[in-house]
């Protein structure tokens, strides 16, 4: 069975008019696990990479497995609030109002190499603050890798300057 | 350098009297953060096990290339309101109130075998919540594996009648 086939999607949810994509179907399949890392992995192995970034929460999931494989170091950019040191903030719009994430100031040197990693490409607003917040300490974005991506918000037009990878397209 | 050595101690954080143990700069240290996967792995390979558990968020930076590594399905223990389908949900105690955890109802089969990865032990009430719910499920808890731990706060009294290990005593 395909990874695709694996993601259970869930009619007008979290409202009327939604198809959700849950992953979670997919992550207890032992082989749709290891399908799915193994695939970002290959597609990760393709740049040179010194810091692989994994966007909370979901994106520690697909991030973390991938880190590892690289043999790298792993960042987490977390929601407010979350971390003890100085951190750098960046906020993104939702539908209503807006959320906000932080990155530890130290969490990349300058000119280090980075890969960011999330579970899904959406309208793409989360992934073009974890880009200037990534360029404000100074990295180098080699690309954004995703799990999937919701083609029809166009989320790659937010951060259209980087190479973006998918694995699958709904 | 061990492990221990490059997680960060933040001294009256998140308050006075409190040493924080920051792993951040564990992760973004690409041995350390592959001698801590493989030091996981090690000890997760004791334990027949068909589901890894990590318990949102550090525990899915732990959890997930530990069930990656054992071929395993990984099953994430959300916050609340974070799952889409139905849940059973837990609640623990905090220093003032209390918070709460959640899983999918589907997410463990009746007999199958777990084992519960995070990145801190401290009192222990997570853990129990945690046990609570997989046991409500039907799953069968092998171990509880963590980062570190906090000895002087004796959290494995609220798991003592399981299997719990650390890699790391402070």
């Amino acid at each position: 069975m395909s990874i695709k086939s694996k993601i259970r999607s869930i009619k007008n949810y979290p409202k009327e008019g939604i198809v959700y994509r849950d992953i979670t179907t997919l992550l207890k399949d032992k082989e749709g696990y290891k399908d799915t890392i193994d695939t970002l992995t290959e597609i990760a192995k393709e740049y040179d990479v010194d810091l692989v970034l994994g966007i909370e929460a979901r994106g520690f999931i697909v991030g973390a497995p991938v880190a590892y494989n690289l043999n790298c170091g792993f960042v987490p950019v977390r929601k407010s609030g979350k971390l003890p040191m100085d951190t750098l903030n960046g906020t993104y719009e939702l539908e209503y109002g807006h959320d906000e994430l932080e990155i530890h100031i130290d969490a990349i040197e300058k000119g280090q190499k980075v890969i960011i990693l999330d579970d899904l490409l959406a309208t793409g607003g989360t992934s073009r603050c974890v880009a200037e917040m990534v360029e404000k300490l100074g990295g180098k974005i080699e690309a954004f890798i995703f799990l999937s991506e919701l083609s029809d918000l166009n989320g790659r037009k937010e951060i259209e300057k980087y190479d973006v990878r998918s694995i699958i397209k709904f």
